[in-house]
Protein backbone atom coordinates (compact mmCIF):
# COMPACT_ATOMS: atom_id res chain seq x y z
CA UNK A 1 0.00 0.00 0.00
CA UNK A 2 3.08 2.40 1.01
CA UNK A 3 4.49 2.64 -3.04
CA UNK A 4 0.28 3.21 -4.27
CA UNK A 5 0.00 5.97 -2.11
CA UNK A 6 3.11 7.46 -3.44
CA UNK A 7 2.41 6.95 -6.40
CA UNK A 8 -0.68 8.59 -6.01
CA UNK A 9 0.78 11.76 -4.31
CA UNK A 10 3.05 12.17 -7.15
CA UNK A 11 0.37 11.65 -9.63
CA UNK A 12 -1.97 14.12 -7.99
CA UNK A 13 1.09 17.12 -8.00
CA UNK A 14 1.38 16.07 -11.61
CA UNK A 15 -2.11 16.57 -12.07
CA UNK A 16 -2.00 19.76 -10.37
CA UNK A 17 1.43 20.86 -12.66
CA UNK A 18 -0.84 19.84 -15.98
CA UNK A 19 -3.62 22.43 -14.58
CA UNK A 20 -1.52 25.30 -13.86
CA UNK A 21 0.46 25.26 -17.13
CA UNK A 22 -2.77 24.92 -19.16
CA UNK A 23 -5.08 27.47 -17.56
CA UNK A 24 -4.50 30.37 -19.24
CA UNK A 25 -4.92 28.55 -22.10
CA UNK A 26 -8.67 28.49 -24.15
CA UNK A 27 -10.55 26.37 -21.46
CA UNK A 28 -13.37 25.46 -23.97
CA UNK A 29 -15.78 26.31 -20.91
CA UNK A 30 -19.26 23.86 -21.74
CA UNK A 31 -22.37 23.42 -19.91
CA UNK A 32 -24.04 20.45 -18.95
CA UNK A 33 -27.17 20.04 -16.99
CA UNK A 34 -27.62 23.91 -16.37
CA UNK A 35 -26.04 27.48 -16.84
CA UNK A 36 -23.96 26.76 -13.49
CA UNK A 37 -22.93 23.16 -13.82
CA UNK A 38 -19.94 23.09 -16.24
CA UNK A 39 -17.17 21.82 -17.82
CA UNK A 40 -13.96 22.73 -19.29
CA UNK A 41 -11.01 20.70 -21.44
CA UNK A 42 -9.08 20.49 -18.49
CA UNK A 43 -11.16 18.85 -16.39
CA UNK A 44 -11.60 16.05 -19.31
CA UNK A 45 -7.81 16.02 -20.21
CA UNK A 46 -7.08 15.94 -15.94
CA UNK A 47 -8.98 13.08 -15.68
CA UNK A 48 -7.49 11.24 -18.53
CA UNK A 49 -3.97 11.87 -17.40
CA UNK A 50 -4.96 10.42 -13.99
CA UNK A 51 -7.37 7.53 -15.40
CA UNK A 52 -4.41 6.41 -18.12
CA UNK A 53 -1.28 6.21 -15.35
CA UNK A 54 -3.64 4.39 -12.54
CA UNK A 55 -4.90 1.67 -15.02
CA UNK A 56 -1.28 1.62 -16.96
CA UNK A 57 0.28 0.96 -13.36
CA UNK A 58 -2.28 -0.83 -11.89
CA UNK A 59 -4.58 -2.37 -15.02
CA UNK A 60 -6.91 -4.70 -12.95
CA UNK A 61 -8.02 -1.76 -10.80
CA UNK A 62 -10.99 -0.50 -11.24
CA UNK A 63 -12.32 3.90 -11.25
CA UNK A 64 -15.04 5.95 -10.49
CA UNK A 65 -14.92 9.54 -11.47
CA UNK A 66 -17.01 12.32 -12.50
CA UNK A 67 -16.77 13.25 -16.10
CA UNK A 68 -17.85 10.61 -18.47
CA UNK A 69 -19.31 7.44 -17.72
CA UNK A 70 -16.53 5.21 -15.26
CA UNK A 71 -19.25 4.43 -12.35
CA UNK A 72 -17.45 1.21 -10.78
CA UNK A 73 -18.58 1.06 -7.37
CA UNK A 74 -16.83 1.50 -4.35
CA UNK A 75 -17.71 -2.19 -2.65
CA UNK A 76 -16.06 -4.15 -4.69
CA UNK A 77 -11.98 -4.60 -5.79
CA UNK A 78 -9.85 -2.42 -5.73
CA UNK A 79 -11.48 1.35 -6.75
CA UNK A 80 -9.83 5.21 -7.65
CA UNK A 81 -12.81 7.85 -7.08
CA UNK A 82 -11.30 10.73 -8.82
CA UNK A 83 -12.72 14.38 -9.24
CA UNK A 84 -10.10 15.59 -11.55
CA UNK A 85 -11.24 19.68 -10.86
CA UNK A 86 -13.97 20.21 -7.89
CA UNK A 87 -14.94 24.01 -8.16
CA UNK A 88 -14.87 24.23 -11.49
CA UNK A 89 -17.07 27.50 -11.60
CA UNK A 90 -14.34 28.91 -9.29
CA UNK A 91 -11.68 27.41 -11.38
CA UNK A 92 -12.99 29.09 -14.47
CA UNK A 93 -14.46 32.85 -12.74
CA UNK A 94 -11.15 33.00 -10.62
CA UNK A 95 -8.47 30.39 -11.18
CA UNK A 96 -7.88 29.98 -7.63
CA UNK A 97 -9.90 27.71 -5.04
CA UNK A 98 -10.40 24.67 -6.74
CA UNK A 99 -8.59 21.12 -6.54
CA UNK A 100 -7.90 17.56 -7.90
CA UNK A 101 -9.46 14.60 -5.66
CA UNK A 102 -8.11 10.92 -5.86
CA UNK A 103 -9.93 8.26 -2.93
CA UNK A 104 -8.62 4.39 -3.16
CA UNK A 105 -10.81 1.87 -1.62
CA UNK A 106 -10.33 -1.94 -1.23
CA UNK A 107 -13.35 -3.59 -0.49
CA UNK A 108 -15.28 -0.79 0.93
CA UNK A 109 -12.32 0.55 2.94
CA UNK A 110 -11.02 3.77 2.31
CA UNK A 111 -7.26 3.45 1.96
CA UNK A 112 -6.33 7.10 1.66
CA UNK A 113 -7.70 10.27 0.21
CA UNK A 114 -5.82 13.09 -1.44
CA UNK A 115 -6.90 16.59 -1.91
CA UNK A 116 -4.99 19.10 -3.81
CA UNK A 117 -5.66 22.90 -3.66
CA UNK A 118 -3.62 23.51 -6.74
CA UNK A 119 -3.02 27.26 -6.61
CA UNK A 120 -2.06 27.07 -2.95
CA UNK A 121 -0.07 24.15 -3.83
CA UNK A 122 -1.30 22.55 -0.34
CA UNK A 123 -1.62 18.82 -1.01
CA UNK A 124 -3.94 17.37 2.45
CA UNK A 125 -3.17 13.38 2.49
CA UNK A 126 -3.44 10.46 4.18
CA UNK A 127 -5.82 8.23 5.61
CA UNK A 128 -6.48 4.48 6.26
CA UNK A 129 -3.33 3.48 8.10
CA UNK A 130 -1.78 7.02 6.83
CA UNK A 131 -1.05 9.92 9.00
CA UNK A 132 -3.12 13.03 7.42
CA UNK A 133 -0.92 15.71 6.34
CA UNK A 134 -1.18 18.94 4.71
CA UNK A 135 2.14 18.78 2.68
CA UNK A 136 4.48 17.71 5.34
CA UNK A 137 2.56 18.90 8.38
CA UNK A 138 0.65 16.59 10.39
CA UNK A 139 -2.81 17.75 11.01
CA UNK A 140 -4.60 18.27 14.67
CA UNK A 141 -7.64 16.36 15.43
CA UNK A 142 -10.44 18.00 16.09
CA UNK A 143 -11.08 19.55 19.87
CA UNK A 144 -14.38 20.45 20.62
CA UNK A 145 -15.62 24.41 21.30
CA UNK A 146 -18.96 25.86 22.09
CA UNK A 147 -20.84 25.81 18.85
CA UNK A 148 -20.80 29.68 18.76
CA UNK A 149 -17.09 29.53 17.96
CA UNK A 150 -17.44 27.99 14.95
CA UNK A 151 -17.83 29.02 11.52
CA UNK A 152 -19.18 26.39 9.35
CA UNK A 153 -20.04 26.26 5.46
CA UNK A 154 -22.76 25.23 3.34
CA UNK A 155 -24.78 25.81 -0.22
CA UNK A 156 -26.10 29.23 -1.33
CA UNK A 157 -29.29 27.27 -2.66
CA UNK A 158 -30.01 25.72 0.65
CA UNK A 159 -29.17 28.86 2.52
CA UNK A 160 -31.44 31.13 0.84
CA UNK A 161 -34.51 28.23 1.10
CA UNK A 162 -33.26 27.22 4.42
CA UNK A 163 -33.51 23.75 3.06
CA UNK A 164 -32.81 20.88 6.05
CA UNK A 165 -32.63 24.01 8.59
CA UNK A 166 -29.15 24.86 7.23
CA UNK A 167 -30.26 28.89 7.98
CA UNK A 168 -30.94 28.13 11.47
CA UNK A 169 -27.76 26.50 12.32
CA UNK A 170 -25.89 29.07 10.49
CA UNK A 171 -28.03 31.54 12.89
CA UNK A 172 -26.48 29.34 15.77
CA UNK A 173 -22.86 29.78 15.11
CA UNK A 174 -20.19 32.21 14.35
CA UNK A 175 -21.17 32.67 10.92
CA UNK A 176 -21.67 30.88 7.78
CA UNK A 177 -19.34 30.68 5.00
CA UNK A 178 -19.75 29.63 0.62
CA UNK A 179 -17.22 28.70 -1.07
CA UNK A 180 -18.10 27.15 -4.16
CA UNK A 181 -16.17 24.14 -3.84
CA UNK A 182 -16.58 20.72 -2.36
CA UNK A 183 -12.86 20.49 -1.83
CA UNK A 184 -12.06 23.63 -0.36
CA UNK A 185 -14.81 23.73 2.02
CA UNK A 186 -13.64 19.85 3.73
CA UNK A 187 -9.30 21.24 3.80
CA UNK A 188 -11.06 23.90 6.35
CA UNK A 189 -12.49 21.17 8.34
CA UNK A 190 -10.02 19.03 8.71
CA UNK A 191 -7.46 22.26 9.25
CA UNK A 192 -9.86 23.07 12.06
CA UNK A 193 -11.01 26.28 10.07
CA UNK A 194 -14.89 24.86 9.83
CA UNK A 195 -17.36 23.08 11.83
CA UNK A 196 -19.26 21.27 9.32
CA UNK A 197 -19.74 21.80 5.58
CA UNK A 198 -23.80 20.66 4.21
CA UNK A 199 -24.72 20.42 0.51
CA UNK A 200 -25.44 17.95 -1.96
CA UNK A 201 -22.78 16.34 -3.42
CA UNK A 202 -21.34 13.09 -5.81
CA UNK A 203 -19.42 10.14 -4.37
CA UNK A 204 -16.29 11.79 -6.40
CA UNK A 205 -16.94 15.30 -4.06
CA UNK A 206 -16.90 13.39 -0.71
CA UNK A 207 -14.91 10.11 -1.30
CA UNK A 208 -11.72 11.71 -0.56
CA UNK A 209 -12.49 13.78 2.24
CA UNK A 210 -14.17 10.36 3.76
CA UNK A 211 -11.37 9.05 4.19
CA UNK A 212 -8.90 11.99 5.54
CA UNK A 213 -11.18 12.85 8.26
CA UNK A 214 -11.67 9.83 10.01
CA UNK A 215 -8.25 9.72 11.71
CA UNK A 216 -8.91 13.35 13.21
CA UNK A 217 -12.43 12.67 14.33
CA UNK A 218 -14.76 13.47 11.20
CA UNK A 219 -17.51 11.72 9.36
CA UNK A 220 -18.76 12.61 5.95
CA UNK A 221 -22.81 11.47 6.24
CA UNK A 222 -26.11 12.01 4.62
CA UNK A 223 -27.99 15.10 6.33
CA UNK A 224 -30.15 12.45 8.18
CA UNK A 225 -26.92 11.40 10.36
CA UNK A 226 -26.59 7.73 8.00
CA UNK A 227 -23.96 6.22 5.92
CA UNK A 228 -23.38 7.90 2.48
CA UNK A 229 -23.92 5.31 -0.54
CA UNK A 230 -21.18 6.50 -2.45
CA UNK A 231 -23.64 5.91 -5.85
CA UNK A 232 -25.85 8.74 -6.37
CA UNK A 233 -26.11 12.41 -5.15
CA UNK A 234 -26.85 12.58 -1.09
CA UNK A 235 -27.59 15.36 0.79
CA UNK A 236 -24.42 15.29 2.80
CA UNK A 237 -22.45 16.86 5.93
CA UNK A 238 -18.73 16.61 7.24
CA UNK A 239 -19.07 16.93 11.15
CA UNK A 240 -16.67 15.95 13.84
CA UNK A 241 -18.19 12.49 15.31
CA UNK A 242 -18.11 14.56 18.94
CA UNK A 243 -20.16 17.29 18.14
CA UNK A 244 -22.46 14.86 15.66
CA UNK A 245 -25.64 15.04 17.77
CA UNK A 246 -25.41 19.27 18.54
CA UNK A 247 -25.34 19.74 15.07
CA UNK A 248 -27.76 16.96 13.89
CA UNK A 249 -30.48 18.47 16.39
CA UNK A 250 -30.44 21.60 14.38
CA UNK A 251 -31.26 19.72 11.20
CA UNK A 252 -33.33 17.26 12.19
CA UNK A 253 -35.73 19.75 13.84
CA UNK A 254 -35.68 21.72 11.03
CA UNK A 255 -36.29 18.86 8.23
CA UNK A 256 -39.81 17.59 10.28
CA UNK A 257 -41.04 20.84 10.76
CA UNK B 1 1.89 62.79 -1.55
CA UNK B 2 4.91 60.45 -3.00
CA UNK B 3 6.52 59.65 0.59
CA UNK B 4 3.27 59.64 2.70
CA UNK B 5 1.97 56.77 0.10
CA UNK B 6 5.12 54.97 0.58
CA UNK B 7 4.81 55.65 4.56
CA UNK B 8 1.12 53.93 4.51
CA UNK B 9 2.67 50.78 2.25
CA UNK B 10 5.51 50.44 5.10
CA UNK B 11 3.13 50.87 7.85
CA UNK B 12 0.45 48.39 6.37
CA UNK B 13 3.24 46.17 6.24
CA UNK B 14 4.27 46.67 9.77
CA UNK B 15 0.74 46.05 11.12
CA UNK B 16 0.74 42.91 9.11
CA UNK B 17 3.84 41.31 10.96
CA UNK B 18 2.71 42.50 14.34
CA UNK B 19 -0.73 40.29 13.21
CA UNK B 20 1.58 37.61 12.38
CA UNK B 21 4.09 38.15 15.43
CA UNK B 22 1.26 37.92 17.98
CA UNK B 23 -1.42 36.01 16.34
CA UNK B 24 -0.60 32.50 18.00
CA UNK B 25 -1.41 34.20 21.94
CA UNK B 26 -4.48 34.57 23.37
CA UNK B 27 -6.51 37.16 21.13
CA UNK B 28 -8.92 37.67 24.50
CA UNK B 29 -11.70 38.00 22.50
CA UNK B 30 -15.14 39.94 23.36
CA UNK B 31 -18.44 40.48 21.75
CA UNK B 32 -19.18 43.84 20.79
CA UNK B 33 -23.00 44.10 20.16
CA UNK B 34 -23.83 40.69 18.98
CA UNK B 35 -22.23 37.00 19.72
CA UNK B 36 -20.69 37.15 16.07
CA UNK B 37 -19.92 40.67 16.36
CA UNK B 38 -15.79 40.22 18.02
CA UNK B 39 -13.10 42.05 18.96
CA UNK B 40 -9.86 41.02 19.76
CA UNK B 41 -6.73 42.54 22.02
CA UNK B 42 -4.60 42.43 18.44
CA UNK B 43 -8.11 44.60 16.67
CA UNK B 44 -7.44 47.12 19.47
CA UNK B 45 -3.31 46.82 19.38
CA UNK B 46 -3.04 47.41 15.40
CA UNK B 47 -4.87 50.14 15.63
CA UNK B 48 -3.10 51.96 17.96
CA UNK B 49 0.08 50.65 16.25
CA UNK B 50 -1.34 52.60 12.99
CA UNK B 51 -2.39 55.56 14.79
CA UNK B 52 0.49 56.09 16.81
CA UNK B 53 2.71 55.81 13.76
CA UNK B 54 0.43 58.45 11.81
CA UNK B 55 0.01 61.05 14.39
CA UNK B 56 3.43 61.04 15.26
CA UNK B 57 4.95 61.56 11.41
CA UNK B 58 2.11 63.59 10.42
CA UNK B 59 0.42 65.42 13.89
CA UNK B 60 -2.12 67.55 12.27
CA UNK B 61 -3.89 64.58 10.16
CA UNK B 62 -7.13 63.26 11.29
CA UNK B 63 -8.34 59.42 11.75
CA UNK B 64 -11.42 57.57 11.45
CA UNK B 65 -11.29 53.97 12.65
CA UNK B 66 -12.91 50.92 13.56
CA UNK B 67 -12.38 50.40 17.52
CA UNK B 68 -12.77 52.96 19.88
CA UNK B 69 -14.33 56.83 19.16
CA UNK B 70 -11.84 58.00 16.65
CA UNK B 71 -14.47 59.55 13.86
CA UNK B 72 -13.18 62.16 11.73
CA UNK B 73 -15.10 63.26 8.61
CA UNK B 74 -13.45 62.30 5.44
CA UNK B 75 -15.24 65.73 4.02
CA UNK B 76 -12.54 68.36 5.44
CA UNK B 77 -8.96 68.10 5.89
CA UNK B 78 -6.44 65.36 6.16
CA UNK B 79 -7.86 62.26 6.87
CA UNK B 80 -6.65 58.54 7.73
CA UNK B 81 -9.45 56.07 7.76
CA UNK B 82 -8.44 52.66 9.14
CA UNK B 83 -10.29 49.17 9.97
CA UNK B 84 -7.38 47.16 11.92
CA UNK B 85 -8.42 44.14 10.82
CA UNK B 86 -11.43 43.02 8.66
CA UNK B 87 -12.94 39.79 9.04
CA UNK B 88 -12.61 39.61 12.93
CA UNK B 89 -14.64 36.76 12.82
CA UNK B 90 -12.44 35.05 10.19
CA UNK B 91 -9.22 35.93 11.96
CA UNK B 92 -10.98 34.38 15.21
CA UNK B 93 -11.83 31.45 13.62
CA UNK B 94 -9.71 30.40 10.42
CA UNK B 95 -6.47 32.50 11.18
CA UNK B 96 -6.94 33.54 7.70
CA UNK B 97 -8.69 35.60 5.12
CA UNK B 98 -8.32 38.88 6.86
CA UNK B 99 -6.89 42.17 6.22
CA UNK B 100 -5.81 45.51 7.49
CA UNK B 101 -7.03 48.67 5.82
CA UNK B 102 -5.74 51.74 5.38
CA UNK B 103 -6.91 54.97 3.11
CA UNK B 104 -6.45 58.46 2.76
CA UNK B 105 -8.43 61.60 2.26
CA UNK B 106 -7.80 65.35 1.62
CA UNK B 107 -10.71 66.86 1.86
CA UNK B 108 -13.03 64.79 0.65
CA UNK B 109 -11.08 63.55 -2.34
CA UNK B 110 -8.96 59.82 -1.93
CA UNK B 111 -5.81 59.85 -2.59
CA UNK B 112 -4.64 55.95 -1.92
CA UNK B 113 -5.64 52.77 -0.21
CA UNK B 114 -4.39 49.79 1.10
CA UNK B 115 -5.47 46.82 1.58
CA UNK B 116 -3.30 43.96 2.67
CA UNK B 117 -4.33 39.79 3.07
CA UNK B 118 -2.06 39.06 5.92
CA UNK B 119 -1.62 35.53 5.81
CA UNK B 120 -1.18 35.41 1.43
CA UNK B 121 1.09 38.28 2.00
CA UNK B 122 -1.10 40.14 -0.60
CA UNK B 123 -0.59 44.13 -0.59
CA UNK B 124 -3.43 45.50 -2.85
CA UNK B 125 -2.25 49.73 -3.10
CA UNK B 126 -2.89 52.64 -5.15
CA UNK B 127 -5.60 54.65 -6.29
CA UNK B 128 -5.93 58.64 -6.93
CA UNK B 129 -2.55 59.46 -9.07
CA UNK B 130 -1.00 56.15 -7.78
CA UNK B 131 -0.74 52.98 -10.05
CA UNK B 132 -3.50 50.12 -8.29
CA UNK B 133 -1.22 46.99 -7.69
CA UNK B 134 -0.88 43.78 -6.15
CA UNK B 135 2.13 43.73 -4.40
CA UNK B 136 4.37 44.86 -7.66
CA UNK B 137 2.07 43.68 -10.71
CA UNK B 138 -0.21 46.08 -12.18
CA UNK B 139 -4.35 44.97 -11.95
CA UNK B 140 -6.19 45.20 -15.21
CA UNK B 141 -9.01 46.92 -15.46
CA UNK B 142 -12.23 45.94 -15.37
CA UNK B 143 -13.49 43.53 -18.89
CA UNK B 144 -17.02 43.15 -19.92
CA UNK B 145 -18.76 39.95 -19.81
CA UNK B 146 -21.90 38.23 -20.23
CA UNK B 147 -23.74 38.66 -16.50
CA UNK B 148 -23.83 34.64 -16.19
CA UNK B 149 -20.27 34.31 -16.55
CA UNK B 150 -19.92 36.44 -12.86
CA UNK B 151 -19.36 35.24 -9.26
CA UNK B 152 -20.71 37.58 -6.85
CA UNK B 153 -20.46 37.91 -3.07
CA UNK B 154 -22.66 38.52 -0.56
CA UNK B 155 -23.82 38.77 2.94
CA UNK B 156 -25.28 35.35 4.55
CA UNK B 157 -28.44 37.41 6.14
CA UNK B 158 -29.17 39.17 2.86
CA UNK B 159 -29.10 35.94 1.05
CA UNK B 160 -31.34 33.88 3.52
CA UNK B 161 -33.98 36.98 3.25
CA UNK B 162 -33.67 37.66 -0.33
CA UNK B 163 -33.05 41.70 1.18
CA UNK B 164 -32.62 43.78 -1.99
CA UNK B 165 -32.79 40.93 -4.31
CA UNK B 166 -29.70 39.63 -3.41
CA UNK B 167 -30.81 36.11 -3.68
CA UNK B 168 -32.42 37.15 -7.50
CA UNK B 169 -29.67 38.66 -8.73
CA UNK B 170 -27.42 35.07 -7.72
CA UNK B 171 -29.39 33.52 -9.21
CA UNK B 172 -29.01 35.24 -12.73
CA UNK B 173 -25.29 34.96 -12.29
CA UNK B 174 -22.73 31.94 -11.97
CA UNK B 175 -22.68 31.70 -8.20
CA UNK B 176 -23.10 33.58 -5.21
CA UNK B 177 -19.63 33.48 -2.30
CA UNK B 178 -19.88 34.38 0.82
CA UNK B 179 -16.55 34.82 2.38
CA UNK B 180 -16.84 36.96 5.29
CA UNK B 181 -14.73 39.66 4.95
CA UNK B 182 -15.42 43.06 3.22
CA UNK B 183 -11.49 43.47 2.04
CA UNK B 184 -10.82 39.53 0.80
CA UNK B 185 -14.48 40.18 -1.23
CA UNK B 186 -13.23 43.63 -2.40
CA UNK B 187 -9.28 42.24 -3.47
CA UNK B 188 -11.75 39.57 -5.64
CA UNK B 189 -13.24 42.27 -7.56
CA UNK B 190 -10.01 44.59 -7.78
CA UNK B 191 -8.30 40.83 -9.10
CA UNK B 192 -11.59 40.17 -11.62
CA UNK B 193 -12.56 37.37 -10.02
CA UNK B 194 -16.09 38.61 -8.67
CA UNK B 195 -17.90 40.84 -10.08
CA UNK B 196 -19.75 42.43 -7.27
CA UNK B 197 -20.07 42.46 -3.50
CA UNK B 198 -23.22 42.98 -1.90
CA UNK B 199 -23.34 44.02 1.90
CA UNK B 200 -24.02 46.62 4.73
CA UNK B 201 -20.56 47.90 5.39
CA UNK B 202 -19.02 50.61 7.72
CA UNK B 203 -16.67 53.72 5.91
CA UNK B 204 -14.00 52.09 7.43
CA UNK B 205 -14.92 48.82 5.59
CA UNK B 206 -15.22 50.56 2.53
CA UNK B 207 -13.00 53.53 2.16
CA UNK B 208 -9.85 51.55 0.74
CA UNK B 209 -11.47 49.79 -1.92
CA UNK B 210 -13.54 52.54 -3.22
CA UNK B 211 -10.16 54.52 -3.62
CA UNK B 212 -8.73 51.38 -5.26
CA UNK B 213 -11.53 50.14 -7.58
CA UNK B 214 -11.91 54.03 -9.56
CA UNK B 215 -9.24 54.03 -11.41
CA UNK B 216 -9.50 50.26 -12.73
CA UNK B 217 -13.75 51.29 -13.38
CA UNK B 218 -15.73 50.12 -9.87
CA UNK B 219 -17.34 52.13 -8.19
CA UNK B 220 -18.68 51.74 -4.58
CA UNK B 221 -22.39 52.72 -4.11
CA UNK B 222 -25.26 52.35 -1.90
CA UNK B 223 -27.91 50.18 -3.12
CA UNK B 224 -29.85 52.68 -4.60
CA UNK B 225 -27.04 53.60 -6.59
CA UNK B 226 -25.99 56.78 -4.63
CA UNK B 227 -22.36 58.27 -3.19
CA UNK B 228 -21.64 56.70 -0.04
CA UNK B 229 -21.53 58.90 2.90
CA UNK B 230 -18.50 58.10 4.57
CA UNK B 231 -20.13 58.07 8.10
CA UNK B 232 -22.81 55.47 8.56
CA UNK B 233 -23.54 51.92 8.24
CA UNK B 234 -25.30 51.83 5.21
CA UNK B 235 -26.39 49.26 1.69
CA UNK B 236 -23.34 48.93 0.26
CA UNK B 237 -22.12 47.63 -3.58
CA UNK B 238 -19.44 47.89 -5.28
CA UNK B 239 -18.97 47.20 -8.97
CA UNK B 240 -18.29 48.26 -12.36
CA UNK B 241 -19.15 51.54 -13.77
CA UNK B 242 -19.96 49.27 -17.27
CA UNK B 243 -22.22 46.66 -15.74
CA UNK B 244 -23.77 49.40 -13.06
CA UNK B 245 -27.34 49.74 -14.51
CA UNK B 246 -27.87 45.62 -15.80
CA UNK B 247 -26.67 45.25 -12.06
CA UNK B 248 -28.46 48.19 -10.43
CA UNK B 249 -31.93 46.49 -12.18
CA UNK B 250 -32.30 43.72 -10.32
CA UNK B 251 -31.57 45.11 -6.80
CA UNK B 252 -33.78 48.18 -7.78
CA UNK B 253 -36.86 46.18 -9.24
CA UNK B 254 -36.30 43.39 -5.92
CA UNK B 255 -36.33 46.37 -3.60
CA UNK B 256 -39.74 48.12 -4.88
CA UNK B 257 -41.68 44.47 -4.80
Amino acid sequence: MESKFEFAKELVKRAGQYILDHMQEDLRVEIKSSPTDLVTKLDKEVQELLVGEILSRYPEDKICAEEGCLRASVQEGRVWVIDPIDGTNNFVAQQEDFAVMMAYFENGQGQFGLIYDVVKGDCYHGGGKFPVCRNDQLLAPFKVKPLGDFLIAGNSGMLETNEWGLADLSRAVLGVRVYGSAAISFVKILSGRLLTYITYLQPWDYAAASILGESLGYRVVTLSGQPLDFQTRQPVMMLPLEMQEEIQSYIYERKRT
